[in-house]
């Protein structure tokens, strides 16, 4: 096998193997094939497209290029992942409500790409928490507290880290197969036994309109059952930054006061939405009207908010930063604009009637 | 302006203006713009294609990445180039040929790209011979005895070499587009008044079919318009080895003995073509037998042979490896096989009926 008739069988829209995607994923991995070649694949990938079978191929090929976890052991742990977007800081509000609610969270989340900032950037404001610690410190957290949140390791999806970097140098961000395999291959390696995806859709969003998200979810969800890995797409607006702040630290300000019972109309709709989604995935709760009570009860009960405290602290972050969010350094404050959509575009789920994908 | 536009631009299928390929062949030539980000822009020009005007201005941007030379003080110099394709050794003959007739030729080769040989690589297995020369020392060899023959040195089109090099590791070589561009970009950069191409045609070309040779040579002459270099194109029969090896010292062997009247029949049909154009474009007879005729009388008289050692001799080779081809070490002897082809498939010129392009 040879990385040049890959590169041009791809180049003329023919669809590649699993063997031949594993021998270039495993290749670039390694370093024996190089970036530019890698680049013109990736290009190639982008113009003519991939099939569900070949980007399915891609995302195992990624998400076995290092550690895949098994946290079997956990119970049945939900993951949750949002495409992002600009002042998207859904994770730091969701996360810590739904493992007050017993539901096992071990997530791991990326950095910004292009334009978005990413959960553990804003986590990283917060002095003191370790993003980058290891595996068993991870599940061993999960395992005390219920609730883990940490930063790609190296170990986890190499690949798709190198992959992840190079396309945002090559104009190769914005292509659904890639998106998707990107996002799949790092919930399959981090070993989620079910996923729940905020798709956010709109202006602040990579997904423009509601075509690209509905397609991104149906793309998601394939390759989720392939893998064995429920799996629930929500779509989000996202035409406009959400909540009050944009900023890292000024977006954990919010998470804390959100978590106190002060949260943003949009931010709410969004987070109950994915939160009565993990529960009842989770088993936690057939009924998604009543799981929307259950979430804002333990807003209003302070539970959700001491298992943010327990999370960071646990991560050796300083809480008397969320007990006093004064100490934090001052940074522009970007006020909310008032919004003109419906937050919610379309809720999608494997059961379901018209969305169901 | 900014690298990342301008590779979405053509990866989308659009135009890319004067300016952004200028951006490009500038940024890339520098080292500001990546192997990466080329090797994507590459592959996008390839699967998406070039219009003839994205075409020339991408030749002209690589002609002027470095030096462009200035040969009118030599009079008409007519450049002739090859496609090349195994065991193709016309220029070695053909170049002595038409000097002997006072056709001024100052001649840049290339090194082999994918599968075929350069005819700088032939040269370099005589002892001594300089295909590294001063640009001044070019010059005046041509001055003094009407021919020289030399690598493509560092500031001559380094835009198109970087390319070049890039292309053969991202499967890009089989490019019409950018194969024209390649070769008129080091014509118009060598500073030829006028241009006859070899493009050869079949199983050991690049060009595997006569439609894709027609195409690239009407690329290529619509570039040499532009650039006001007249230029003609004849397409040769490649489907097999021409000649009677395949090889560098095996080759420049053959051509010894070709211009001792031992040539190929294959050979010398298309040596005599192609001399026959230059003799025309260079203003030294109209008539295209009588040219072919004029051919034939160097080889019997010898003097295409002595000038082919005075050639060697003015580059430091050691011509007496050239009197005693045996002083060349033993290489593998490949049998010419019998040729069922015609070896002319198409002559065309600005001029002519059908083939004109």
């Amino acid at each position: 096998m040879n990385i040049l008739e890959i590169i041009a069988k791809k180049r003329d829209g023919k669809e590649i193997s699993k063997e031949e995607i594993n021998f270039f994923i495993t290749g670039y991995t390694k370093g024996t094939i190089t970036d530019y070649q890698a680049a013109a694949l990736l290009m190639a990938m982008y113009i003519q497209g991939m099939t569900k079978e070949e980007t399915t191929n891609l995302t195992l090929a990624m998400a076995h290029s290092g550690d895949v976890l098994d946290l079997s052991d956990l119970g049945c742990v939900v993951d949750k992942h949002s495409t992002g977007g600009v002042g998207d800081k859904v994770t730091l509000i969701l996360i810590p409500i739904v493992a007050s609610l017993g539901v096992p969270v071990a997530k791991m989340s990326g950095r910004g790409l292009g334009f978005t900032g990413g959960t553990i950037d804003k986590l990283e404001s917060i002095p003191g928490y370790h993003t980058n610690i290891a595996i068993e410190e991870f599940k061993q957290n999960v395992k005390e507290i219920g609730v883990s949140l940490m930063g790609q390791t190296l170990n986890l999806a190499p690949a798709d880290k190198k992959i992840y970097a190079l396309r945002d140098t090559i104009a190769c961000t914005d292509s659904i197969p890639l998106i998707a395999s990107s996002i799949m291959s790092k919930k399959i390696a981090a070993g989620a036994s079910k996923i729940v995806l905020d798709i956010t859709c709109g202006d602040g969003a990579f997904m423009k309109n509601l075509e690209g998200a509905e397609k991104l979810a149906k793309w998601m969800q394939a390759i989720g059952k392939i893998a064995n890995k429920e799996t629930v797409g929500i779509i989000t607006n996202m035409e406009e930054p959400l909540g009050y702040t944009v900023g890292n630290s000024l977006e954990v300000i919010e998470a804390v006061q959100a978590l106190q019972g002060n949260m943003a109309e949009d931010v709410q709709e969004v987070v109950e939405e994915l939160g009565a989604w993990m529960l009842k995935l989770a088993g936690k709760g057939e009924n998604i009207i009543e799981n929307k009570k259950k979430i804002r009860q333990q807003i209003q009960n302070k539970q959700a908010y001491k298992k943010l405290l327990q999370l960071v602290e646990k991560q050796g972050g300083d809480i008397t930063f969320l007990e006093n969010t004064n100490k934090f350094p001052k940074a522009k404050y970007i006020a909310k604009v008032e919004s003109k959509y419906e937050r919610i575009c379309a809720k999608t789920s494997g059961r379901s009637g018209r969305n169901s994908f």
